[in-house]
C-alpha cells in the first residue's frame, strides 16, 4: 500500500519556501504510482500534533504551481521546538500516533538546525515504537546558518533584497546630500551571524561605492572608531550609506538595539539597532540622517527573488521525494556548489546527525581587517547566490499573483491533545 | 540662434524623476535642429546660482535612455527654495545672469509645489530683466499633492511599492500568527497627506484582506479606538496588519512620531510612528509585534516601478520639450485621467500659476467612516497608477544596472556667487 507524506514548515518563512513545497507537492503527484497523498501540517508541528493535516490533493494544479512564486508559508508555520526524547515523549508518542492513523511514510520537515534535530529524533523513535517512519529534513533559513549545506534556500532572495534595497536608497541619499540627509542607516536582520548585513556589501561595484559601512554581530560595536568613519565618509563621498545588523552588540556584548528600546517601551524585543544609530550619529556628528528598517519585508519579498534561490528551494523540495522514493531515512538534501565561475551546483545528500543543532558561522575570512565591510572571498560565495530574477505573475490591478489555497483539512481520527 | 534648455530637479528625489530627465533629453536632442543643449543644473537650483551646469550632449545615449530605470536624481536635487522676488532678488538675479551667460532660452524646473512657484517667477523676473526666458514647470512628487494635475509622477511607483510590500509582510505574519507575531506596522511617508498610507489599502483583494487597519494624517490618532480595532481584527483574522503614515497626529495636534522620538533622541525629527503604535499595543493588549520603517526605500524602489507612472514621468519630460517648441511659457505639462476602465490619460497644458503653492489635499471620500481604510472610490483613482511592471535590466551579477552619468561641468563664465 502507497504510503503518505507529511510535510511541515518550520520557524521563520522565507520568500521561497512555498517553492519548496511546490518541488515536493509536484514532485510526487509525479509519482503517484508509488507515493499516496502529500498531507501538510496545518501551522507546522503544532498542526501535526493537533491532528490539523491539509490535504493537498484538493489543491488545483495551477494553485501548487503558484506556490513557487508565493511568499509566507503556505500551510502555516511555527517556532515550536521538540525538546529530547525524554523531555517530550508524550509529544514524540503523539507525532507516531498521527502519522500512524495518517498512513503517512516520509515525515519532511522543512526549516533550520532545530527542525532538524527533530526529524531525526522522529526517525529514532519511529524504530523504537514499531512505526519506522522515513524523516527527511529540507534546509530554509534566510539566515544562512546550516551546516553541511553550502548555502540556505532563502538566503539568496533576502540577499538580493537587501544588496538591490540599499544600491538604491544610496543613490538617493547621493542626490541630496550636498544640502539634505548625510547619512543613511538601514537595519537589516541576522541576529547571531552577519551573513544578511553582508550580502548588503554585495551592492558595491567600484571602491568607494555604497555602503561605507557594514556593521556586523560578529565584530563588537565601537562608538568612536564608528564616528570617524562616518566623518570619514561623509567628507570623501559627501554622505556615508551604513548596513547594519540587528544583531550588533557592544564590547560588554549588549544589543545595540536594546539600548533604544529599553528607554522608550522597557522591554527587550531586537528591531531598532537603526533608530539608537541615528542617535549615536547625530549628537556625535550632528550630520542630518535617515533610517529604515527592514524586519519582515526582507524576508516576504518575493517580488525580487534571486532565480539562483527559486530554482535552489524547489530543488531540494523535488530532491527529498526522491530520497523518499530511494528509501533514504535521517537525511537532508544539500546544496554543493561545484564551481564559482560559472556557478554551477548540485543537490547531495547529508546526514541529519551532522545538520543538527550546529550554526555555520560566517567566516572571519568574510570581514575585512577594519571590520566594516566584506572581503573578495565573501563576494565570490555571495555573488552567485544573488543572480537571475525570479519574478511573480502580476494581475491587471498591478499586484502579484500570490495565491492563497483551499486547505481542505483531513478527518481527524484521534482523541484531542493538547499542546 | 538656438536656445539652451536648463533643466533642474527639485526636493525629494522619486524611483522615476530620471525618467523624465530622459524624457527631456531624448526629446531635445530629437529636436536637435531646433534646440541647443540640454544643461543640467547640479544638485538643483543651487548648481545653476552657482553655475555649475552639466553638459547633458556629454553622455552617451545608452547612459540617457538607462536614466528611464535609474532611482534618485541623476544630476542632484536640493531642497533650496527661493523666497519672493522682494526677499531674495539678488538670486533671482543671478538666476538669469546665469541663464544669460550661458544662452539658456527655456528653463525647466521639475518639482512639486514650490518648484512650480519659482519657475512662475523666474518667467516674471525675466521679462523685467529683458532677457525672456520659458519657463516650464515639470510635475514631480511621491506625495501626489500637487493641484491641478490627476496624479503625480513618481507616486504610482511608492504606491505600487508599499501595496506590495504590505501584502508579502502579511502573508509571512499570516503565516505565523497562530505561535508568533500577532500585529505587524508598516510606517510610510506623507507628511501632511495620506495618499500613500492609501495605496496601501490596495493590496486587499476581498473583505478582511490586510491591511487591517490604515492610519492617516487626515484622522485624529484615537488610542482607544485603534486598540479595539487592533484587539478585532486579531480575534477574527488571527493577526492584525497596518499602515501607519508617518503624519499621523493625535488630536492635540502632535506627531505621533515624536512621542517617541523625544524620549529617546531629544529632539523630533519624524520617522518613527511605527515604533511608538507597537508599544501602545504591546502595553494595551500585549500582542507580540514587529514593525518596518520604508523610509527612502520606497521612493528609490526603482526594483519595482508601476509602468503607469514610468511611462507619465517621461511624457512630462517629453511634453515640456514639445511646449517649449510651441513657445509656451509660465506652463506646467499636468496628467489628465480620460477614463478609469480602461484606463486612460494625456498630457494636457496648466499655467503655473494656478499649480504653485497649492496643496491637494486626499478628498475626504476616500477615507471609511471609521478612519481605517480606503473607499471604494479612492480604489477607482489608484488602481491604474499601480497598473504594469517596468523592470530595470539585471547585470549578471544579479544587481541592477543603474546608471551613473559623467556629469561633465560646462566651464564657468561667471563671478563666484556665494549660496
Amino acid at each position: 500500500m502507497k504510503k503518505n507524506i507529511l510535510y511541515a514548515q518550520s520557524g521563520g518563512v522565507t520568500p521561497v519556501i512555498n517553492a519548496t513545497a511546490c518541488g515536493v507537492i509536484e514532485t510526487a503527484r509525479e509519482n503517484n504510482d508509488k507515493i499516496g497523498k502529500v498531507l501538510a501540517g496545518k501551522d507546522g508541528i503544532i498542526g501535526v500534533l493537533k491532528e490539523e493535516l491539509i490535504d493537498t490533493t484538493r489543491e488545483r494544479k495551477a494553485d501548487v504551481a503558484a506556490l513557487r512564486h508565493t511568499p509566507g508559508g503556505a500551510f502555516g508555520s511555527c517556532r515550536y521546538k521538540l525538546k529530547s526524547i525524554g523531555e517530550s515523549q508524550r509529544e514524540y508518542e503523539r507525532l507516531i500516533e498521527v502519522l500512524r492513523a495518517h498512513n503517512v511514510g516520509y515525515f519532511f520537515y522543512n526549516g533550520g538546525g532545530d527542525s532538524a534535530d527533530t526529524a531525526h529524533k522522529v526517525s529514532q523513535i519511529s524504530k523504537k515504537l514499531d512505526f519506522p517512519v522515513q524523516c527527511i529534513g529540507i534546509p530554509k533559513t534566510i539566515d544562512n546558518d546550516l551546516p553541511v549545506t553550502d548555502n540556505c534556500p532563502g538566503f539568496g532572495s533576502v540577499a538580493k533584497y537587501v544588496a538591490v534595497s540599499i544600491m538604491e536608497a544610496s543613490l538617493d541619499v547621493e542626490s541630496m546630500a550636498s544640502s539634505s540627509t548625510k547619512v543613511f542607516i538601514m537595519e537589516v536582520m541576522g541576529r547571531h551571524a552577519g551573513w544578511i548585513a553582508a550580502a548588503g556589501g554585495l551592492a558595491q561595484r567600484d571602491a568607494g561605492d555604497p555602503p561605507h559601512i557594514i556593521l556586523f554581530p560578529e565584530v563588537a560595536f565601537n562608538r568612536k572608531t564608528f564616528l570617524a568613519r562616518v566623518k570619514q565618509a561623509v567628507e570623501t563621498h559627501g554622505y556615508c550609506s551604513i548596513v547594519v545588523s540587528e544583531g550588533v552588540r557592544s564590547a560588554n556584548g549588549r544589543f545595540l538595539a536594546e539600548a533604544g528600546t529599553k528607554d522608550a517601551f522597557g522591554h527587550a524585543q531586537l528591531g531598532g539597532a537603526a533608530p539608537v544609530l541615528a542617535e549615536i550619529v547625530q549628537k556625535g556628528l550632528g550630520y542630518k540622517y535617515h533610517w529604515a528598517v527592514l524586519d519582515y519585508l526582507q524576508r516576504s519579498a518575493r517580488h525580487l527573488a534571486s532565480s539562483t534561490d527559486v530554482d535552489q528551494a524547489y530543488a531540494v523540495g523535488a530532491a527529498a521525494v526522491k530520497f523518499a522514493l530511494q528509501g533514504k531515512n535521517g537525511v537532508m538534501p544539500v546544496i554543493k556548489r561545484i564551481s564559482n565561475n560559472p556557478y554551477r551546483w548540485k543537490i547531495e545528500e547529508a546526514s541529519l546527525g551532522r545538520v543538527a543543532n550546529r550554526e555555520k558561522k560566517m567566516p572571519k575570512s568574510y570581514i575585512t581587517q577594519d571590520g566594516f565591510g566584506i572581503t573578495p572571498a565573501a563576494r565570490r560565495y555571495l555573488e552567485p547566490l544573488i543572480r537571475g530574477e525570479s519574478y511573480p505573475p502580476y494581475d491587471r490591478r498591478g499586484l502579484p499573483r500570490y495565491v492563497r489555497l483551499r486547505k481542505v483539512m483531513v478527518k481527524k481520527v484521534l482523541p484531542e491533545f493538547a499542546v
